[in-house]
């Protein structure tokens, strides 16, 4: 039994706009890939918000009197903080350099997942989190299998931090066409010892497998074709990995 | 830039004192892989733990009048709940079913990260973590690298819910020979936004990859061989990757 990820060579900078079904097909020619059924294309958070038009002009945000106020406590970007707060349900927790945030699509995450550029002497961007993620997987998915003629699953994919353990790792932001959580209860071993891991969040560990080979390098490969996926494709949404707030002991 | 994980065939059912290296050598000739400097093995604890002789038969156990309190409080099995309190630190949260404890190895985890067996008619079994994971990971590195000549890094994988998430994802619980997590500071992209994640919990993502190809199969196939991670194998212990409590938001 295999998996096996490729990061895809050669996608150009993107910008809003750019159709990236079409590059990641060009990218899939350049690594010698054809689609097969049950392959799955993560694709980095990154890549689909700056061809969705998402980069926010900083000079252009207006930050609210709570917005000033917080950043003070927190010692950020009055501006960034304004943004984080138009892009959040509500704040999880707060310290100096980091809101931990219901991010309004519903996962926990810090500073509501807003990349920031920092070239000195530029103009000062912030990077937002595509306006509904799910729906780009499902948008770039139909157009590859439309011209692939195979079914096959996508993920938009973003580093969170954790609770507990240090480190960053790749988590679904967005998926179309595989499970985020595949229920393996009633399932064991063959000595009798039933599975502890009932859900398994498939999506999320194969998230952080297409992680691994995103942004090594200097050019960055935000696009990682999988093959060997062992659950079986599925319609689905982000929903399926998010606790409900109610069922959550670590809100 | 590649990543290919494959699950190795064949293993036997392992008892007390099996030598999981020499098993894991079999294990690689079937698959026809030979090792490779910078090759990864993730090692499912379940394998690790039995071959250690961390089967604890559930009659021996007396529990204590805190277990037994605990136990009806938690709905669960007295003499399972002694050994949860044996093995851990401290009770981080509780409710039916559920005992989140900081353990004796320093990660937060449900129920102290001890597997029960529930054959019908047959005697009760707990299997416990490995004593020292990090050390089982190093001995069975040993002697794969002097056997074949060549750096590789181990991890042992247990299967971890998370807060706010659904489904569990494969975290690595001990680690030898590779870094559990990797400092990208400073680095950006080419169009100058600074990278999100400046720490990348690089072992736990290769876990929750390795984790994809274990269990599914009736058989299970608790062995899985990485090449194609790309960070600098280094020595490297589990601590890295644990948060301390006072620098924990959600403990």
């Amino acid at each position: 039994m295999n998996l096996t990820l490729t990061a895809l060579p050669g996608l150009p900078e993107i910008k809003a706009g750019d159709d990236l079904a079409v590059l990641i097909q060009d990218g899939l020619v350049k690594a010698d890939i054809q689609l097969q059924r049950g392959d799955v294309l993560g694709l980095a958070q990154k890549v689909v918000s700056k061809a969705e038009g998402r980069l926010v002009d900083l000079s252009t945000v207006l930050p609210s009197r709570e917005a000033l106020a917080l950043a003070i406590e927190v010692e950020k970007d009055p501006r960034i903080v304004e943004l984080i707060l138009q892009e959040s349900r509500e704040i999880v927790r707060k310290r100096p350099g980091l809101l931990l945030v219901e991010h309004r699509l519903g996962f926990i995450c810090a500073n509501a997942g807003i990349d920031q550029s920092n070239v000195k002497g530029s103009t000062d961007w912030a990077l937002l989190l595509p306006l509904d993620p799910d729906g780009s997987a499902e948008r770039i998915r139909t157009k590859l299998e439309n011209a692939s003629g195979t079914q096959i699953g996508v993920l938009v994919i973003d580093s969170h931090g954790r609770a507990w353990r240090n480190g960053t790792v790749g988590v679904t932001i967005g998926l179309s066409g595989l499970p985020g959580v595949v229920d393996l209860r009633g399932r064991a071993d063959r000595q009798g010892y039933t599975l502890k891991a009932t859900d398994v969040g498939a999506a999320d560990e194969l998230a952080a497998a297409a992680s691994l080979l995103m942004g090594q390098a200097a050019e960055g490969t935000p696009v990682v074709h999988a093959r060997g996926f062992p659950y079986r494709l599925r319609e689905a949404a982000l929903d399926e990995l998010l606790r409900p707030k109610d069922q959550d002991l670590f809100r």
